[in-house]
């Protein structure tokens, strides 16, 4: 009973309800993925945006986001494009020329300054960019720029996702409605720092460069750097935000108003977190793990992403097993401050081990984790640090859908 | 096609070759697994013999492995009492009381001194052990005593174990024949630092407690620090070698003797290593990385440790699949001096990367990568640190063997 189904998208076309004012989007098949699936995509702000960034944590990172890296450092964009199938990562000097000829092709086609385009890339890496394929597209995505056309931008992205991913969330800040879309992107390879993912924001509120920064940075911290699939990180993790100030509020860091917006963009990244684990590849349980009691956030952080990275605590999760021993056996190696006489652990609210000891609630435990959504809370006992962090169980499908990813 | 069939056994009683001058060994049923399969064992020096020992790093320890720190860092020892089937981790104060019992039973059934004998256990976490069965199997295990009893001990000390892991090496050192017995047992949450693993050497040459602990700990380093079958960290991982000086050669630390003897040792710590890893839970592969050209050896052996313990360059393996991108991400993420343009990748003598660049060699490396041992072969091309690391790949059995191990 996988949580995934086959692929769930939007609505398409007209019936897309997924709008922020001064924003477009397009999709089309360039032919990169095979049997025609959509796989090139366009944002454009109809005025420029401020952008901030962050971006994989990894020391190879592909052509497409160090282009970004330098381009979203000077605060500025307008649009980004986007291709799937193909990660133009590992892929050399060829690929940075790849990402810049794409972008400046895009430029040209939409007649905005140099420079001004960001690229995103996902998909098999080590393998050129089919630059043929990629310059036919790209008047075709200009063409089709539409303010519904993000539904289908949210299906063009996708690698081995099993559904779209997006979020539209609006709050009234100082007497006006302020909108952020979110897409994403993700269902392997993910890990806290960013894993293989895409995720872009929109909004129409009004921000400089810093405190947008800052607000996507905090953001990210409960979401995106929150969650794991596997334990491997990826060459192409990427999360921009545009913000193109057409709402008419203009956000100052210190403000009421500026926290009203960082909160909403928390809650926007949250609910996109969410769904990337709940695609997570192969995944029959969504786990949340709820570390309290420990000697620093930072530290609650910590222990809850070594729970979550544990093969063996994930195998136990699809075997519905309250095998708590291995949860305390990553603990142990966690390098947190812990002490086993002072350990509790509960499976969805059943206590099965109080005091480092076993409580014999075992059959019961057992009962409750057959659950599709399974809470893990761990009470150190040792402060008051606390951190939450999602999860996915490990299914044979995991290992089916890796091992013949190219074949 | 698994690595592992049925359980495969060393010749039983009196056909059993693996003898050492001056110990004997033991095993019987004491009902602690299921089926009346062997789970206690027994190992004894016929004098007091020189001890030295390594211990999970995990901060969670069994209760035995606490006694057992205790007791080595005295430096003698007369023996050994295993059970499998329960670690007596997680156990509280209950668990020590426990081991230290199980301790002294032994040594007053066998006329020994009072501390004199160390506890190891393996299986399930958490739950007490069974207290009353060990206590009736203790005589049984002293009069079964035997020169050789070491084959019926290595199925002992089995849990998860698809064979029986032992080796015997001699050498003749100042014109007298030394020899080093090796029984180990391990096949999951096996991680560097030591996993859910246990090894006994038994030596009869003599060596004060200093050198023999220099010795057992520059031979774990290539052998069980150089392993990897999952992420985990075992509780109750023991390592523990026990010489008695009855063949007659003296060894001292700095001599070319003590230099035999440690290569001796370090020959039997890989080969039992090796063993494990072919153990691996669920393997259907053997896969020796070799990384070379790191800026020193520490940082190929954290490369390889990296690569070794992604799932997605092991589900690669599985499928047969030369994705040279997972190996590249997970250096990426490893932590050490790389540089992409300077990157190669071969599987099985085939090069896949050249430069950090395919080399199009995809479908000849699929093909060999089809093969039951895979030798993956990373340079980076920064300087002259190499290290060997030895894993398995990620199957449907190593899901299937870790979701149903207690259901």
């Amino acid at each position: 009973m996988p949580l995934r189904g086959p692929l769930k998208s939007a609505a398409r076309g007209k019936r897309c309800s997924l709008k922020v004012a001064g924003f477009r989007a397009s999709a089309v098949s360039a032919g990169i993925k095979k049997k025609g699936a959509l796989d090139m995509a366009l944002i454009l702000s109809d005025v420029p945006a401020t952008v901030a960034g962050l971006f994989t944590t990894n020391v190879l990172k592909a052509a497409p986001v160090l282009l970004d890296m330098e381009r979203a450092a000077g605060g500025t964009a307008s649009g980004i494009i986007i291709n799937s199938g193909n990660a133009n990562a590992c892929t050399g000097s060829k690929g940075m020329r790849d990402a810049s000829a794409t972008a400046a092709l895009a430029e040209k086609v939409l007649g905005l300054k140099k420079g001004t385009m960001l690229v995103a890339s996902t998909g098999v890496i080590g393998l050129p960019l089919p630059m043929d394929k990629i310059k036919a597209a790209i008047p075709r995505l200009a063409s089709a720029l539409d303010e519904r056309g993000f539904c289908d931008l949210s299906e063009a992205i996708l690698t081995t996702d099993a559904f779209t991913k997006t979020v539209l969330v609006k709050k009234k800040i100082d007497g006006v409605m302020v909108s952020i879309l979110g897409v994403a992107k993700g269902a392997g390879m993910i890990n806290p720092d960013m894993a293989t993912m895409l995720a872009f924001f929109m909004t129409d509120a009004a921000l400089t460069k810093a405190p947008l920064r800052s607000a996507l940075k905090v953001a990210c911290r409960t979401s995106f750097n929150s969650i794991m699939v596997d334990n491997d990180t990826s060459t192409n993790d990427t999360v921009l935000i545009m913000a193109n100030g057409r709402c008419g509020v203009a956000l100052k860091r210190g403000t009421e108003q500026y926290r009203e917006f960082c909160s909403l963009l928390d809650e926007a990244a949250r609910r996109l977190g969410k769904m990337i684990v709940k695609d997570g590849e192969g995944a029959s349980r969504f786990i949340e793990i709820l570390v309290t009691g420990a000697a620093t956030d930072n530290e609650a952080h910590q222990a809850a992403r070594t729970i979550a990275g544990s093969y063996l605590v994930k195998t136990a999760f699809f075997g519905a097993d309250p095998n708590w021993g291995r949860v305390a056996a990553a603990l142990g190696r966690a390098g947190v401050k812990m002490s086993e006489s002072s350990l509790d652990i509960s499976f969805n609210g059943v206590v099965v081990a109080a005091g480092g000891l076993d409580t014999g609630a075992e059959r019961e435990a057992a009962r409750v984790m057959k659950r599709k959504n399974v809470l893990l809370q761990v009470d150190l006992n040792m402060g008051s640090g606390s951190a939450t962090f999602w999860t996915t169980d490990m299914t044979y499908d995991y290992v089916k859908i890796n091992s013949a990813y190219r074949t």
